[in-house]
This record gives structure tokens, sequence and C-alpha cells, in this order.
């Protein structure tokens, strides 16, 4: 069934609803929200095809090219005769809250109108649910055909389904676990210090002056570093130098040596980073990662999930060192029923529930989108 | 053979001897070079029994109690009756070029008396080894009954065998492999630029202002992340606060908020770093690991220890995430002959190269200290 062509023009395209004051689970309030948000497809008559796929920390709402240039970033699986068919399903694609993409987060202005900087309050995974599933009122959606995530993105969606059970048909949850482990917390801390330890952080108020960048780079780095997989790093870059830099160059000083190309690749990541994100909105957003157990005051994991009526469909990277495949056959023992985790073979590292996701395909196209 | 109770009295006593100037491999010279070292027992007549123990990154030369208070770092394995038998051995560990515990450091005085600081050169574990030699010929040390060493003290070791083949009657090279990974130098550069970002350094002149401290201790904690696997980190500290912190406590600026056990251990273990180990050694040493490859400029690692006549030991932590025991046997792989690789058994990660290293005794004892 093909939309209209001016609903068509919208695929893809960013827009922003309120959604209101929202009390915040770890105490605090914020007066006013917005979510920003995309959507793909048309909304059928009974509001039973809508989907909602959840971006990871850094990601943002473009989840598939629609009508614009800009390509998806789960393109292999969003879009008209993919296996999240937009000719068939109503995608919608949310800005976390304390993200930098459109949402209520720290560079936002308050109602005074200055940004918030270091009096954004702590926010946690569950917080942005909450203020998602009003954007799902807003857009008439009472019940979720499915909820997707990879990633932060996938403990987004398994918080869908611990939260509004009755709202989340299926629950898609790939590359995560059902809390972060004590070394997932220990790399988020590095990485908000990293950012912290700026001097142009400034607590966070850095708005009017010059950005961490340096921090926000440092922090990529460590972080960069856990998305891939050692057999990767060392099959693309080894222990060469970058281009003509030599890494044992005589130099008056250490700082002057030449890179070795994983040092570079590092840097380009960084810079990358640092060119389209906002250094509160990670710190905000790591430590909201940080937060993640979905058994946190519901008696714990397997309870938390007894009352969970969604179909789970849960994968992993079978060379992911940051979200251990482990750690999803744990959420898959905790599940009501007996729940396969499917593996995505890829030696990339845990990125590869972006670069990968394409093998997912057919298994989704059977279980969840018939 | 009990050794006069004067030399007794010098055992695990830190004792400085000048080796004169050094060329450095990748450039540039020291004018002065000092070597800080410690030893115990007693040099038999033939200089037969002379033993070589390599200390790590961050390590220093006090390898066994000796006649002092202060604890060994490997006592399991070195001492009266221990495998690496203090009465029969005369055991010596050298304090690394570059590094903060007696020998020519960054913080050293250059020959002005101001400290090297951003001045110090590059410096390689090849350049370490070199003045090591000097110290060992200072000793009447023609050649070494052993050379052992764990993680950046067993690149040491390595280097030994591959430069002075015939000075290395056996080596012992635990939990690190032939040459430092693509993951191994991006995990250093994240340490080196935390140290570097640190306002305090100013390109490491700043001994006469306030120490990098914030630096030093980011480094140490990724640093430290990787020196201990996944499972001990759950293990350990799970998601628990610590003790009646809240990591979900409504605060004003997420700064503010309580934090996780595994935070706080992290902590503790960049401020202890802090408090005896020197910012500008912690960079330099990291580079000269970075550099570590036993093949640079002698065709490649298989050529560089074909010529080595030492028996080689080898042994690898299994759960080391780290310097993984492919790495291990990998450079059994390129070593002349069989040489298999022992496998210390234990959850903690790399640092069991350090807290089991006792597993090694029986199997060393028969090896290589009859």
């Amino acid at each position: 069934m093909a939309a209209p062509a001016a609903e068509e023009a919208l695929d893809g395209v960013l827009r922003t609803v309120a959604v209101g004051a929202l009390q915040l689970e770890a105490g605090g309030a914020l007066p006013e929200v917005e979510l920003a948000y995309e959507t793909w497809g048309k909304l059928n008559a009974d509001a039973s095809n809508a989907v909602l796929i959840q971006h990871a920390l850094t990601g943002d709402t473009h989840v598939a090219q629609g009508s614009g240039a800009e390509p998806g970033w789960w393109d292999p699986l969003v879009g008209p005769g993919k296996p999240v068919d937009t000719d068939k399903y109503f995608v919608v694609s949310a800005n976390i809250l304390g993200g930098c993409y459109g949402s209520t987060g720290p560079a936002s202005p308050d109602p005074e109108g200055r940004p918030w900087g270091s009096r954004f309050p702590f926010v946690t995974i569950r917080d942005s649910v909450r203020a998602e599933a009003r954007l799902a009122d807003r857009l008439g959606i009472r019940r979720w055909h499915a909820v997707l995530g990879g990633s932060m993105g996938g403990a987004r969606a398994l918080e869908w389904a611990a939260t509004y059970p009755d709202r989340v048909r299926h629950c898609v949850v790939v590359a995560i676990g059902a809390y972060s482990t004590a070394e997932q917390i220990a790399l988020a801390q590095a990485q908000v210090l990293a950012i912290r330890q700026d001097p142009n952080y400034r607590d966070g108020d850095y708005y009017d002056g010059p950005q961490p960048e340096a921090g926000l780079g440092l922090a990529r780095r460590i972080a960069h570093i856990s998305y891939r997989s050692e057999a990767e790093l060392g099959f693309r870059f080894g222990r060469r130098g970058q281009g003509a830099e030599n890494p044992f160059e005589a130099a008056d000083g250490a700082a002057s040596r030449g890179r070795y190309q994983v040092e570079s690749y590092l840097d380009h990541q960084a810079e990358k980073l640092v060119g389209r994100f906002d250094a509160n909105s990670y710190v905000i957003l790591t430590e909201a990662l940080m937060s993640h157990d979905v058994g946190r005051g519901r008696g714990g994991v397997q309870r938390a999930l007894s009352s969970a009526t969604a179909e789970f469909f849960l994968a992993a990277v079978n060379s992911d060192r940051l979200y251990f495949p482990e750690q999803s056959e744990e959420l898959a023992k905790a599940l009501p029923g007996e729940v396969p985790v499917h593996m995505i073979d890829a030696k990339i590292g845990h990125d590869g529930f972006l670069t990968e996701i394409g093998q997912l395909g057919p298994e989704l196209r059977r279980r969840v989108f018939p």
C-alpha cells in the first residue's frame, strides 16, 4: 500500500513534538520536553503496523534513507521491500531524551532561554521511554507491532517491553544484555572523565566558549576501541605507520613522533564525533547507559520481565567484546519461554550491529515482520 | 651456599650505577645514563648463576622482599628456597630506561641540572636492554643463566634474547607476544592522550608546578580495565553502589551522583598510581611499549629470533584480554624448535602474571632453575 505523495515526502524527515513536563526517575523534573522523531511509511487504520526503532548512544533518528539523500544507519533492514518494509509498516524513530539530535537535552534552552548545561538533570533510559510513550500517544499508536534497537537502542527497546508490556507486541534487542556490567560501567566512567577533565568543559557550561573537543575526542577513542574487535584492529592496521609518518622518527620531544595507522584512524573517529555531537549529551547519555538495568526496582531482571508479554527476538554479534554474546544469553534465560539468541557473524566486534544488521533480515521477516 | 652477612644485607636494596652515554635507536642520545637496580643472593665464581628479572610498565626493581620489610612483586617466585632460589642464584632487577624508580628518565636532571621533561628523547625497549647490558658488564656478568619478565618485562626479556643471543641461556616471557598489536597501540594512545591533555602536563615541563594528576589517573583507569577480565570486574563489583553512595541519587548536576563500586575501585587505582609514578615516565614507557616489535629492522619476528640460542619458556594467562594467549602462541611458533606455552589459570585477566605467578614455579624449577 503506497502512502500519498505528500506523506512520502516526509519519510525520514526530522520533526519535533512537545510531550510536556517529565518527572524523572532519579528525582527532579524537566518542565518541557520535546522529542525529535522521524517516520517512514503510513500508519494503517487500526494503528497496528507501527514499529519503533531505537538508536544507540551517539546515533540519531535517521534509521533509513527515506525521501532525502542521506543514507540511514539501518538501511539494509528498513525501507520499501526491506525486512522492515516501509510499504507495510509505519516506522518511527525518536531521539533519546538528553540527546543532541533534536530532543530536549543539555544544549536545549531552559525556560529562561539559556542552555541547560551543568543544570541538566540525571536522566535514565526509562525516563526516555516514558517520554517516547507520550510521542506514541500523540501519533495515535496504542501498541507497537515491534520495538527494535541495538546497543543502547536495544536497552531502550527492552525497557519499553518491561515498562509498557501491553504496548509492545515484538521486542527486538540486539547486542546488549539486561543491564550494564561492571566493565561497561568502568569504560563509561573513563569516557565521562575524559570529558569532565577537559578544561573547556567547565562542568558543562561551555556553550558560550570553546567546546571540550579534546575530551570528547578521547572519550570517543576509548569507546571506539571497545566497539571493534582486537582481530579487526589487527587485520586493518597492524603495526603500520600512517602514510609517510614514522612512529620511530627521531624527535625533540616524543610528542612529535609519527603516528601508527591505528592512532590516525582513532584520531579520525574522534574528529568525526566532535564535529557532530555535544559533549554534555555524551556525558548524560553515557551515564544513562551506566544506569541500564531492566531489573532495577522491579525485583530483579527475571521478575521485571515476567510480565512482559512481547515476543522477544534477541541477537548478538559473535565477536562483540563490549556486549558479550553471553550477556544476551543471560537475558534470554531470564525471559519467559524459550528465546534463542540469533548470532550475527562478524569479525568487526560490537559495531556489527550496524554493519552486519542485514544478516538478521531473513529471521526478522520470518518471526517479526511477516 | 649462604652469602656473607654484609652482602645479604644488600638483598633487595636499591643501588645505582652510571653506564655512560647512550645513542638511541630512534636517533638522538642521552649523554649520561644511570641505571638503578637491586640484587639478591651472590654471584658465583664463574658468574654462571646470574638471573635478570625485568619489571613491567609501572613496576619497579623490588622483585623480592630481600633484607627489608617491603614485599616484592614476584615474592612467590623469587627468594631463598623459592623456584628462583636466591640461595643458589644471583638475581638482578634493573629499572627500565625512562622510568622513575632510579634510572635515568624524564624527571632526571639533564647535564645542566634541570629535569629533562619535554626534552627527554623517545626511547625503545631495545635502548633499555642495551643500557642493561652495560650494567651486566659492570656486575661481571657475561651471560645470564636466565632473563625473565612478564608483560612489558617479558618484552624486555625477549629483546635481550634477540639482541644478545650469546648472553642469555634461558629466556622466560610471560603474558606478552612478539610485538605490540594495533589494539595495544590504540589503548596506549588513549592513555598517552589522557596525560597530554591534562593542562597541568604542559608538554611534560610540569616539575615546577602542579602535577598532571587527573590525566595520569585517567590513563591508569583505562589501563587497569585492560589488566582485569570482564568476569573479574563483574564478580567483584557487579552493579553495586559504593558504600552509601547512590548512583541514582537525585542531583543538581550529574557530577554529584554517587559512584558505582567499580568506579570507586578505579578511582583508588588511579590515586595509588598518581602517588607513586611520574606522568612523563608513564608517557615515555607507554610509547616504548607501543614500539615493542622484536622483528623490527631484523627481517621480521621469525628471522629476528632464528639466531636466538636461548631456551625459551613462554607463559600466558588464560583470561588475559590485553595480551591474549594467542599472541604468546604466535610467538612460540616463530621460535626455533617446539616451545610450549604454559598457561596460568586465573580469572583475573592480565594481572595474573603478578597474582598467580606462583603457578609457574614447578615448571620453572624443572626447566630453568634445576
